[in-house]
Formats: C-alpha cells, structure tokens, sequence
C-alpha cells in the first residue's frame, strides 16, 4: 500500500492473529487499509466529541473514499462513560440502523472509546469484526492491543467485558501531537510499566530521552510505541485469556483500579492511577524483599520527572481500600495476584490478602 | 461416579470441549458433577420462579453439600425478560456478591435462561465457568448445547450475544415429566428440525412413537434428546461461530424470529413459531423446485399430529414481515439465508432478500 512508511507488528494468535501498523499520517489512510482487511463493508465509527473535532473528518472522509457506508456513534468524553447505558445506546443505533454481521465497529479514541467499542463489537449479532484506531498514548501502547474489552461497574473497572480480538490496529503516531500533555504523562506511565516488567532497555530509554519523548519526537515515539506493542504481543501470544503469565502486565493496577473506583474514575486518568500504584508495588516489593531500595528509588524518580503522580491520597482508609481491592477482577480464594518488581526490566508474582495490599498503601 | 445411569455425548472443540451428559434424576447429581468439572468454587443459580419452585431446592442442596457456595438470581419467567435489564440485575447480584473469576454461573431452567445466564457467564470478569442444567425439551435438544448465548433486542431477537461453550451440560430427562405439554410440544418442533434438516430415521422416529413421546417415556425421550444433542455437537464442531454451515440449524428461524418480534415475544412459544417457520420453508422449498409437494406434506402432517401451529397469522402484511426479516443477524448485504429443505433429512441454502421470503409467507 503507498503512503507513509510504517512498521508492523503482528500479534500471532492462530486464525484470530492481527497486524499493528505503527505510522505518521495513518488516519488518511484508514479506508483503503480497512477495506483491505475487511473488503468495504458498512462501518460505524464509535469515537468521543474531543477526538471527533480533530480527527472524525480525516477518518470519515478516507472510509467514504474507499466505499465504506459509515455510520458514527458518538459517547460523551470520559471514564465515567464507559458504562453499560453507553454500550446500551452503541446497540441502540447501531442495530436500528441493520448492522450486519460483516459491517466493522471502528474505535476512533483512547482506551474508553476502544474498551467500550470493543465490547460492543464481541456482543453485537454475537461478534462482528473490529478495528482500533487509538488517538492516545495510553490506548496506542496498551488498550488498543490484546484484545481485553470491557465496561465498568460500580463495584468496580472493567468488570463486565470480554477477550475478544481487533482484526486490524492501526496506530497513527502524528496523533500525539495534539494529545493533551496530562494524557501524554498519563500514557508514559504504562510505557514505564513495560520497561519496569519485562524490558530494561526501554526503561533507560524513557530515562535517558525523556526530554525528547515530551516534545513529541515523532521517531522516537514510534520506536517507544512499537517496542511496547511488540511487548505486549508477546505477552499476549503466550497467554491470551490471562490464564496465568498475562496478569504481569498488571504491575501497578491493583491499587490503580482501586482508587479510581473510589474517586469515581474521574480525578485520575488511567496512568496516572497507574503511576501511584507502581510507586506502591515498588515499595510493597521492598518491603517483602523482592527488590532493593535502589530500585524503589530509581521507579519513583522516573515517575516523578514525568510529572505523575506516586502518593495515595492521605483520605483514604485502609479498610475502604481493602474493600474495593477484594472486589477486583484478579481476586481468587480471596487472595489478590499482586504483580513484584525484582530489578527494573524483572517482575513476579505474590498472592497477598486485599487486606495485606491496603494495609501497606495507607502506612 | 454413582447414580443413575447416564449417556454422554462429548462436543469436540480442543480446550473448550465439553461433556453432555443425559440421564433421569441428574439435578440431584448436580454437585458432586460440578465439584469433578470445576472444584469447588462459589456458583451462581440463574434460574426463574417457575422452575425454581420444582427444582431449585434439589439442586441448591446438591450444590451446598458438595461444598458449593450458592448465591441464587431468579428472572422472571418469559421471553420478554431475555433483555438488558435481566443481564444487568445479574452483573449487579454478583458483583455485589464478590464474584471471582473461579466461580461459575448454573443456569437452571428454558433457554430464555440459558442464554440470558451463558452470556452472562460470558461477560462477567472478562468470562466465568457455565454450567448449563436445561429443564425444558427445547433447552435439553437444542438451547443449552453449542455455545450460542444472547438477549433480545427491541429491533430483533437474539442480536445481542456472544459464542461462549458451557463447561458441561448435564439434562435430567425426568424434568420433562413437570413440562407443561405445550413446551413439550414447543419442543419438539426443534427435535422435529433436526429431522428433516439432518436425520431421516429421527424424524421417523418421531412419526412412528409419537404417542410414547407424548407421554413422556423416559427411556425413549433419553434416546431422543441423546441424538438431538450428537447431530448439534457434529454441527458446531464442523463450524462453531456460524461462518457458514452451521446457520443449517436455523431452518424455520427467519420467519420464527420475525414473527416474534411482531408479537413481543408473548404470543408463540420459540418452538411455536419454528414450526410455522418451518412448515413455511417446506412450502418456498417446494415453490423454489427444490423439494416435493409430497415432503412439504409429511413434515406439515406431523408438525399437525403433534399440535403445532403451521399458519402464519393472517394480520400481518408483507413488508411488515420483510421489515423484520430484513433486521436479522443473518443478513448479509441485504440478502436472507434462507434454510430449504430437499428431502427429509437433507437441507440446503438458498439467498433471498426479506422481500422475496416475507411476499411468500402472506401468499
């Protein structure tokens, strides 16, 4: 296909593998390519009014171009939306206007936007194919590769959703430009996360280059963003369904999940939750023994150059907090699989009680 | 295990197969027969008040002493409540309950439960363990065996869902001896189905002995449902998602969807409406040249004898009916696939639009 050169990456799960093309300027090109993945079936674009003042033309535009009937649902901006009266209303529109079983669910966004979009695609006629096109950070590095969909309740993040594939990810790396600098950090916390789990060398990136990520080095992002992607195929490849080996990617988000539910998703975004929690599970790590305070240290610098943030807010209880992280996804027989740093670029596994994981957070 | 004796068909799909297992007085098995599949684990009773009333306390206290926390959600009974409000009351019970992943959800009851619970069992925590405990003829036959779950939509029936295989299926045929006889009957229009799409001897069978049927024989039932549910686990091993083959279990459906939609899912039982979908397809195959005058007789005759309906209600018009047909999930750029029949025991596809098969179906 012509246009702007790109790198790819492929997520190799059988008959359900996908490519991530990785580029600047994809988003013109995202009707030829969809209709090369897809044929040009109808399309509906799920995406937010934010994204879709700067980006809906461009997207819409190349769709109709390369023949695609499009349709667009628009979901207010925010976590708080990610909810089942929003997935409600994607079913709502989508089916009165005949969806079809080979018409596309396209998310146009960040990680709401494709968590949310995804799950309406795996449950709509009982799965229809879909495409990822994240505009964030956050959503290129991590929500958009996987295939982990889902909406939240008010016990918890994403606990109703589904493993269900993308058939194409398309990452335009240009997106960045206009991402606001909160969600820009925000997005570096799960860049961080990679390199403190599983990649050293990403890790020394982030530190050595960080003035050069935060002026949107378009060159050096794509490489940051195709590394993470390449991490997390092969995570994902090793275990898809998060039987055992995939929870590692949850470093951080114990905690994280837990404190965004107990300020309504609305006081943290995502990474930032994330930051405050890997802060935390270095030091738990420390603590238990697992890494030295060197490490602790060098995790909290990192951090906190990019400007995010490490404390838990001094308001919350440690029973509020045990309460909310006995309701995760990830608990079994009651015991939470807490994710360890050893050294940067080193992770493993500790079962520990909700009560055991709060009782630290608050000391 | 003890008990009473059992036949089992296994559904071959690599790490999803799974186990039917058939006899009489089975539900009082239910926990040591969970216990040997999953552990044991906390599970969920999905259920409704009718059925609950007859087989719920067994079933509970199985589960209780095989060492089975239970937490019970009844749905009210009908069609009407396969919806999104009934899902939601479910993800609301048990995630205020502390659900774990481990923990599986039992559907006792008709397929309306069997489908609302599988794609709840589908979607909670990104998936849970399902157990399928089917106690009407067509969920033993046909509802709890391949993985299809869902709810309706005002715009049509089942186009919300999602493929997600039970961890064993276990039919206690004596449960058909409390089935008000117009399910039974309801019921065996899908065994019916599986006659003439599939298995000339079964649909003999059922023209010959259709006096024991009635009377609710259990050994005959056992060898009834037993071939019902082999010819449904050798459709969807050959193709589990309905990429082609498997839409051949939909013979009689279209018209059977649309004609519930338009009377709210209140008037016909499901397999009231197959059968006058079915006696209809007969007619478009034999008007279509594909079978004889004479097939479209016998399976009108017994669909008679057994007390079906065959006529589609004189009230609606034709593009009512292509109005709705033209919404089903089977639609594929514009056009119906439609199930016609050859001869009994051998079907084929044909593609119309929804104006071609509803003009037909008021003819």
């Amino acid at each position: 296909m012509s246009g702007p050169p790109t790198d790819t990456v492929t997520v190799e799960l059988g008959d359900r593998s996908y490519p991530i093309i990785i580029g600047s300027g994809l988003l013109k090109e995202s009707g030829p390519r969809l209709t090369a993945t897809l044929g040009t079936a109808a399309a509906a674009i799920v995406t937010n009014p934010t994204v879709a003042e700067l980006y809906l033309e461009r997207v819409e535009t190349s769709l109709h171009h390369a023949g695609h009937h499009v349709t667009v649902v628009e979901i207010p901006d925010g976590e708080e939306y990610k909810n089942l009266a929003s997935l409600a209303l994607i079913y709502d529109r989508l089916l009165e206007k005949r969806f079809e079983r080979a018409s596309s669910i396209v998310a146009l966004g960040g990680g709401v936007i494709g968590d949310l979009a995804g799950l309406a695609a795996a449950t709509l006629l009982r799965g229809v194919p879909f495409i990822q096109l994240p505009t964030t950070l956050l959503a290129q590095v991590d929500a958009s590769v996987g295939g982990k969909t889902g909406i939240n309740h008010p016990v918890g993040k994403n606990l109703i959703g589904a493993f269900y594939q993308p058939r194409l990810v398309l990452i335009d790396i240009s997106t960045l430009k206009t991402l606001p600098r909160r969600e820009l950090l925000a997005g570096l916390a799960e860049v961080i996360k990679y390199g403190v789990i599983l990649d050293a060398e990403l890790f020394a990136v982030v530190e050595t280059q960080l003035d050069r990520i935060l002026s949107v080095d378009e060159d050096l992002l794509n490489s940051v963003v195709r590394r993470c992607c390449a991490l997390k195929a092969m995570v994902v490849q090793r275990d898809e369904r998060e039987a055992d080996y995939r929870s590692i990617l949850n470093f951080g988000h114990t905690l994280a999940h837990a404190l965004e539910a107990l300020t309504g998703y609305q006081r943290y975004l995502h990474g930032e939750a994330v930051a405050i929690g890997m802060a935390f599970a270095a030091k738990l790590s420390c603590v238990r023994g697992y890494c030295s305070e060197e490490t602790v240290q060098r995790i909290g610098q990192l951090l906190k150059r990019v400007g995010l943030p490490l404390e838990v807010p001094p308001e919350f209880s440690a029973p509020q907090l045990a309460q909310v992280i006995g309701g995760d996804k990830k608990v079994t027989s009651g015991k939470v699989k807490f994710v360890c740093v050893e050294n940067v670029g080193c992770a493993r596994f500790e079962h520990l009680t909700a009560s055991e994981v709060a009782a630290l957070a608050v000391a």
